[in-house]
């Protein structure tokens, strides 16, 4: 992998483990800080589509209404594809624990470099 | 949308209307005939990530022993992103009739222009 190549990467690891702080802060915003903030953004789940940043937002707001139903996030990425300059896939694994259940699941992301920073512009999560 | 653009999703809509063909036909080769024949293959679900060809074909003939396991399938696709000249992002839903229960989901694939012909080298099906 080439130096350029190396450096979005090593970004979107900075910012994926800041947004599991930011769960287990219960800051939802913080959390939302790393999506793409515009109509465009998606998030595809078994149960449909999600579209806009707001609309995902208040899905979450919703889903989680204080910090003591979020329990704590742990991410594992596993996966990450260069598709272009400006287009990353990456793939991981999430769980939560410290709650009754301990939910887990699989993510895959698109993240674009959009005004210089990356966003995830896009998210399947299952 | 340029004509450029427009014509990677015409061929992909076809080779979709294909599989599903494939598929209710109880073609699990013709069904697979779309992803790429690579050991980078991935598909990923809220199990866990099978990787590569092979893995992916024995997943489905372990999973649909038999043309009456299999259903009638019905893909939709929802949206469409070029990401480059090269790659395409999907999104549709899917769902099986005819079976005792009717499982139903979204699906997320990336396509690539591989040797002159599209195939999908990752799924998300949740």
């Amino acid at each position: 992998m080439s130096a350029l190549r190396s450096q979005p990467l090593s970004e979107i690891t900075t910012a994926m483990a800041a947004q599991e702080a930011a769960w287990n802060a219960g800051d939802i915003d913080g959390f939302m800080a790393l999506y793409w903030n515009d109509d465009g953004l998606k998030f595809v789940t078994k149960n449909g589509i999600t579209q806009g940043f707001d609309e995902v937002l208040q899905r979450y707001q919703k889903a989680y209404p204080e910090k003591s139903t979020m329990g704590k996030l742990h991410f594992e990425i596993l996966e990450s594809q260069v598709l272009s300059d400006e287009v990353v896939l990456l793939t991981g694994s999430w769980r939560l624990t410290g709650l009754k259940d301990e939910p887990r699941g699989y993510f895959t992301l698109i993240w674009k470099r959009i005004d210089g920073a990356w966003k995830i512009t896009y998210d399947h999560t299952s």
